[in-house]
């Protein structure tokens, strides 16, 4: 049996088919299956979505926009670029209307080429997440490269020792309806 | 009926008996309200702590860790100094054993004397205190010291968005033993 | 007589011709004033040069990068938008080459529209500017948009206090070639 | 020949004599011998200085705020605790009067366990600085422990790519009296 909890991907890595996004996927699977949540549908490659402009409204963002409201759950995928998130996973957000994550529980997901840099990006992403009304009650998977190739179990890990808290956040009850500003 | 959940409050602000103080104690009681949790014991001033020098161990430093490892609810005040959290604060949270706040839901309340530091202090702690494995589900409460005058109505809205949250991550039952590194 | 100090003003508004652009504007006219600079070109408004799509290379974007590699003194423009740096700053900061701000002193100025996020967005943005490899020898122009209406006045306030600083870290001499990691 | 350029170390680890300290103190004095100071006076061992307690004032803590004010360069250490600078530095800067550090050119140096943490006590320490009203003309020296076997490198790799810019900010002259607020 599967339940009604929809889940979102956005991944903010200006290559298409990234291996950010790839890593994203692979944890909003390992999510949903723990969840018995229904197959979710393709993540919101950013790549894909500014290819000819960064100004919306156009149909491709008005779509992504109502998927992540409707969604519970947001795994958000970016790089570490500069020491940070990337530009482009900030400009789809920057867009988005004030409290537009309100309700919505997100789990960002880091992939850094450098030890030193493996945190920063998170540090700097959960501020961005809270101020757009997400709440983030599990820590960031947050990865270096050299680790993918054992995604799956670092993906294992994490679920394992998270799971339960996303459950009991979820458990709360469809999000509000004009909630708190 | 009240129930066994035990909160903690901790303060770092270096004046004994502060306004920090009396404010963290307002929203444990809120909460501990909320939750029908046993009245809880005096909080742990880190002003009257460290009266005597910095060095633990002494008496008063190992009964605060027990009684943090025991709680299931951490609520940790300070003021907002020279752009962050309290030196105070960091150092006895420096002095904790790693992952000390493993299995403990933790609530910043900070407070500061302008608008533009207002969020600074939080930013900085919350890292901190994810660091020591605490899980942080809710927002901060952020107040500036001129919204002290109406305390009450600041931790009632606090109280009423947050509880719930609050309420599911703690349902997730005790706090698990030799948890996840 | 003026000498040959470039100064270029780098702008990331998503709106074109913000108020984002005249500030910044002002800033670089007014330090440019003070050094003796040479009439400095038009500024990059990000908000043009990604008009048609994210992915360099293209013309403009490669111009946009002659011109900052070339210049002594980079003027970073950002409103605060979501409690950060925008993300179109950070796009057209994540495809600059590593290091591509070696040599180059840094000026960051923000625009927020409460005073609660007046310092976020710089917070954010030195670490990035310093990984880029730009020296960030003076504190950044951080206004509200309600302190636009004195520009002037926080312009030249700004300029007394820290052109002295900015004279010095330029007598060092033409920035270095091949420099430091 | 030497010049009257008092460099100040202070040092923030709660172990007195620290690894951290004499790793200060060797930026410290290769910074010294580079601008061609005199020999510094003891460092500033803040293990020492709150051995008998945190509330100033004594005599040692008025005698390291009079001796940091009177100094042009403030080599300021700590090892990354907890995902930041430690809490006893931070109750010291905690107890300066605003703005003390106007007009001091400051150096942070951090030592960390992790090269994940490696950039994280800088990251959060300069913001503190910068609101005390240092000057931070340069990059921090941020070493991990396994760093310290090559200690004379790392500083004089450091000394190498920076004295030039500490040069040039020091030749600002005597710092301002009643200096921008």
């Amino acid at each position: 049996m599967t339940v009604d909890i929809a889940l979102t991907t956005v991944v903010g890595n200006p290559k298409r088919l990234s291996r950010t996004l790839s890593t994203a996927e692979a944890l909003t699977a390992a999510i949903g299956a723990e969840l018995g949540a229904e197959p979710h549908p393709a993540s919101i490659d950013l790549a894909e979505l500014y290819l000819d402009g960064i100004e919306p409204p156009h149909d491709g963002f008005e779509h992504a926009v109502t998927r992540i409201a409707k969604g519970r759950v947001l795994i958000v995928g970016t790089p570490v670029y500069k020491a940070s998130y990337t530009g482009l996973l900030k400009l789809f957000l920057d867009q988005l209307p004030p409290r537009a994550l309100e309700g919505v529980l997100a789990v960002p997901v880091t992939i850094a080429a450098s030890a030193e840099h493996r945190l920063l990006a998170d540090l700097q992403l959960r501020p961005v997440l809270a101020e757009l009304g997400a709440s983030l009650p599990v820590p960031s998977l947050t990865l270096r490269e050299s680790e993918l190739a054992e995604l799956p179990e670092h993906v294992g890990a994490w679920t394992e020792a998270h799971i339960p808290a996303i459950e009991a956040a979820l458990a709360l009850g469809r999000k509000p309806i004009g909630a708190l500003a």
